[in-house]
């Protein structure tokens, strides 16, 4: 069983290179599944800053899936319109994959059906988006409701494919990836821009 | 100008692509340089986990740069001994761009010359070879001596990117950077692989 991570065109780059360089450290260290990277056709994406990618498969040779990572990006208002990828997310799940998603990936998750009844975490520039759409958000890090874990924007995903490999392969194997990823990140909260803007709660917590 | 980051067979994924990402968001929302990404020729970059990038500019048509980052990985030790990419680090310093390097993209920096008489951080598997190549280390999460920036591993780009921002346009502007790419991340450390490593002092000061 592979780990798919899904890309489009404009996708926020760090969204899914994140959990991809999690996921890659999993495999490599601790015999994680191997990450892939799928599309809608084989052809380069162009992310939202300008970085092209190649994906390894398209919708229709995508190996067997153990989990699927939706990330986000202003573009993902376009992809949850798209019947072809909101399909083949919703297929995923209903065959037993577990969904993850980064940022506004949760608007694809939600046109997927995949949000009904369940708790979810978004980038928070769309928190109040999320919550029109009817579903219950909670300002966090990360959230995880069954077989469905969502995290906050952008960088938010990395601390999310830790907490899963947490949950899925146990603290020790988490604490493994985490230290070759180097992940201790500085916690400097840089000027108050959080202070102009309707962040999440976890956000306007900080010291 | 533009903000060069150079990449190469085997290169670390999350090296590049956190730095890109902070830097993408810094050209989107501050009118930072544009980031460019840099490779000895224009073919699909292979990265560390198999992820394909395509390269924006070859060594010969890249544009003016006012900085150029250097990440790391395993094939950095063969990089440092490519002549004709360690000569294209070194005509940028010479020309006046700041250099970055992130992980064991140092090991780049100090064939081309560049750590001479400075002070510099790395990939904690990889400080005590880069101190018997004769480099004064810190064991911190970045450093910044004069032209020079240098981070820990993998991750650590990201957090050398918002001080590198923060220094050259001021603190609001890493702020706004910040709050974009919502790089707040969870403290967590996972269990105590950190304790059966020689990692660096930073690394074992944290709670």
């Amino acid at each position: 069983m592979s780990f798919g991570i899904l890309i489009y065109p404009g996708v926020e780059e760090l969204d899914f290179q994140g959990p991809w360089e999690i996921a890659g450290l999993w495999r490599k260290y601790a015999e994680g599944p191997a990450p892939v990277l799928v599309a809608r056709d084989l052809g380069a994406v162009a992310c939202a800053h300008g970085m092209r990618v190649l994906p390894d498969v398209d919708f229709a040779s995508s190996p067997p899936l153990e989990a699927l990572l939706v990330p986000g990006g202003f573009a993902a208002f376009d992809v949850m319109k798209d019947p072809g990828t909101v399909d083949f997310v919703r297929r995923q799940a209903d065959a037993g994959a577990t969904v993850l998603s980064v940022c506004s990936g949760t608007f694809v998750l939600l046109a997927a059906g995949l949000l009904a009844g369940r708790v979810a975490s978004t980038n928070w520039k769309v928190v109040k988006m999320l919550r029109d759409a009817g579903v219950t958000v909670r300002e966090e890090r990360w959230t995880h409701d069954g077989p469905v874990w969502t995290s906050a924007g952008v960088s938010a995903g990395i601390d999310m494919m830790l907490a899963y490999i947490a949950e899925r392969c146990g603290e020790a194997v988490a604490s493994t990836v985490q230290l070759h990823a180097e992940y201790f990140p500085d916690p400097r909260v840089y000027g108050d821009a959080r202070g102009s803007a309707d962040v999440s709660a976890y956000i306007r917590a900080l010291p």
